[in-house]
């Protein structure tokens, strides 16, 4: 229960459209993609910078939790409010402000939904490339909030890489201004990037300036076979190091092939055990050319074939095996963990050797798939039959997070570490190190009213 | 002087030649290429992270202001130790630790020289693109602390886009590591760019890994000659909306034209005004049809001509105007003072308006030059004739920064603040996020010793 005085506060300010309390409204807003879930007090949906400043003091005053929350697609639980308190909804934070198309950036509400957006940019001849796998759901906000992923990292990076500038309430309801819309600005300590990936602990977002690109003239889709994921994965280092950027490069493993041979519709040479699907984009004239190399050095490195798509459709049948996996892994077992690491890319070979180990020592079934560009691997970890005890599982995914940080990689890519990873964010981050970012905490939020419980 | 005690703890781990106190010692360290100068009382040469931090603690522990400094080149006086005290020579952190060519990073010590950098990764086919005008005597460190720029930004970006992680001691001795190798790497805050650009006034850098990207396979020039620097500005968002992404567009205006016609060695238009400086990088085989396609977009703009370099010598003659463009502007005037500003690329053309009106205004010769296609604009001004007050060049500059300003420019934008700076830095941060920004500093330096009197 919130304290009266906070709710009549709130409620100076906030109608009841804007103020919830009721049991539906308090369900909706206690989970998000991650599955776990707590209830809020109340549900808050500021439509202005100086309600979200004002929301902010009172809870600051009152102590009371709060927790901003995009779409609620993140898997690690950054949404969900812990520490019971209030839900801070963005959703009426929905407006592109600009699309300055000749300076390439855009300046964005939160509450945007990152597909409209690329929409929006994509219509007058730009492109915004963060593509997290949630972005028909997701919002900018959230993508700030977690720096969201996605497939294009390889050629064009993450969320990070296209925050400009921000508008930041913080904890004590004070609003600060990061960067600007110049490509070249050393004004001042660079602060954009400790909101980026802050998971809504140290401010909330109200206003972001994204850098945009011009929209590529054109794509183009190849799937290469090859006998062997470690063989697969050695390719990949060397198709970047002959300066071939394909905007993708995602791997699947036999497992994934099994799963989806049926609905893959194209040959696949029997002996295959590793397949990698990459896109290509850029100008219309010289993909033909690239594909062509890019096909030169999957052959070179022992494929066993490659499949070129060479239109729209054909792209399509071969992208569908990617986005179906998820579904298809069910066929094989009913009941899949996830985790999301990230390594650097030549110890790939080595991760997966690894995932083998780990599931012969664990009696655990290990499928793993993902971002093989930039190193960020998608494990699914399901008991081998019927009676393995589910700590077994547990094991084994303890098991692959360390042999990460053993290989120089991370515990989380792009998936956050919200509440799930929390108590492990030490493997990869040292005393010192972790102490500072502690007095940073400290420093804007000293009564951890902001998202209390997650990350750190 | 420094306290007896201090220099007595220093003496204990630093022989003489890493604690130096001559007269001829401090007078080197006294200034940088900003030309301002201000004695240290000692000079500190460490070899080991260790050694930094012993440093650190003593000048903490007795208040004594400490300048971190590399190569001193830097041209707003960030490595002058203003308050006496101390300056950290860190050149002897001279290593490259690591080239991981199939990661694509490397792994230095901030003292490295840049250009050493990027010859070593060059030479196994790689790429350090940041390439700052002084990056034959900068280092790594000095880079990262100033994130500096250079002309190949437009399409590579700046020092910042390649720092993915930091070692840093901070002021209380206590060392701490940011980022990582991997390219997605949600772990913790994102802390590295707080240092990146921070002028050395809250860590000591003493590790690096960095960013390289493969090695493009051939590069050609390519001048534009426009009848009007308006016209000439114009062409540049629209040559990058094409998706056309040349390395570096520089621009000259007509007093740049007049002062290095006769060096050129090329015929230049008689109605020339400006000019745009064009490298575009790549595969062999593709670039000559993006040279043919930024000639078109040229012509389409009101180019008179377009001169294309077809081999090394040529690119080498066509580039030999812009490099020697400061000597060149002293056969016009002995003395100039320079700005260093930034502006969103397509207000380029106001702000090139403005430079007239504001030279006209105030009776003083404004020359510009620089990044066409970042917006950062190198601003060069002199007396208009031997009488003119020095007053007037002062106003001068002050109207062009605040016109910057005016069009969401920066007042800086790849020269750091500084102490030159420093009083205007509030033109471009506004007073909630600049007391936030003085949080930091008193979070991490409580004391100020660590380049007190820079940036804030």
């Amino acid at each position: 229960m919130l304290p009266q005085k906070a709710r009549q506060l709130l409620l100076e300010f906030l109608d009841e459209k804007d103020y919830r309390s009721s049991i539906e409204d308090r369900i909706t807003y206690s989970y998000d993609a991650s599955r776990e879930s707590c209830m809020p007090d109340a549900v808050v949906f500021p439509k202005k910078v100086a309600h979200v400043s004002r929301i902010l003091e009172i809870c600051n005053t009152y102590r009371i939790p709060i927790v901003p929350r995009g779409a609620g697609t993140g898997l690690t639980g950054g949404a969900v409010p812990l520490s019971n308190g209030i839900v801070m909804a963005l959703k009426r934070f929905d407006r592109i402000i600009e699309i300055d198309k000749e300076n390439f950036c855009a300046v964005v509400e939160p509450g945007v939904i990152t597909a409209d957006l690329q929409t929006a940019v994509e219509n007058i001849g730009l492109f915004y490339p963060p593509d997290p796998a949630s972005m028909d759901a997701s919002t900018i906000g959230g993508n700030i909030a977690e720096n969201a992923g996605g497939m294009r990292a390889v050629k064009y990076g993450v969320t990070k890489d296209y925050v400009m500038g921000l508008e930041v309430v913080l904890p004590n309801g004070e609003t600060i201004h990061t960067g600007s819309k110049c490509v070249k600005d050393v004004v001042g300590y660079d602060i954009s990037r400790l909101f980026v990936g802050s998971e809504g602990t140290l401010g909330v977002i109200t206003k972001a300036i994204l850098k945009l690109v011009p929209k590529p003239e054109a794509k183009q889709t190849l799937m290469a076979f090859f006998p062997d994921i470690a063989i697969a994965a050695k390719a990949v280092p060397d198709i970047l190091l002959k300066g071939i950027a394909p905007t993708t490069i995602e791997f699947f493993d036999r497992y994934c092939i099994d799963a989806t041979r049926e609905m893959m519709g194209f040959p696949i040479p029997t002996e295959t055990r590793a397949m990698l699907l990459m896109d290509v984009d850029g100008r219309a004239s010289e993909i033909p050319a690239t594909i062509k190399r890019l096909h030169d050095v999957c052959i070179s490195h022992g494929a066993l074939a490659v499949e070129i798509a060479v239109d729209a459709a054909a792209q399509d049948q071969l992208w569908r095996s990617r986005r179906s996996l998820h579904g298809a892994l069910n066929t094989i077992r009913p009941c899949w963990e996830e985790e999301d690491i990230a390594v650097p890319i030549a110890r790939i070979p080595d991760m997966i050797r690894a995932f083998n180990a780990i599931g012969e020592d664990h009696n655990v079934l290990i499928v793993s798939f993902g971002h093989a560009g930039d190193g960020n691997i998608h494990v699914s970890l399901a008991a081998k039959h019927g009676n393995t005890p589910s700590k077994n599982v547990t094991a084994a995914r303890h098991a692959v997070l360390k042999e990460a940080v053993a290989l120089e990689g991370r515990i989380a890519a792009e998936h956050g570490i919200g509440m799930v990873k929390r108590n492990k964010i030490g493997w990869n981050i040292d005393h010192g190190t972790l102490s500072f970012m502690k007095n940073l905490k400290d420093l804007l939020d000293p009564h951890h009213i902001l998202n209390p419980g997650k990350v750190l």
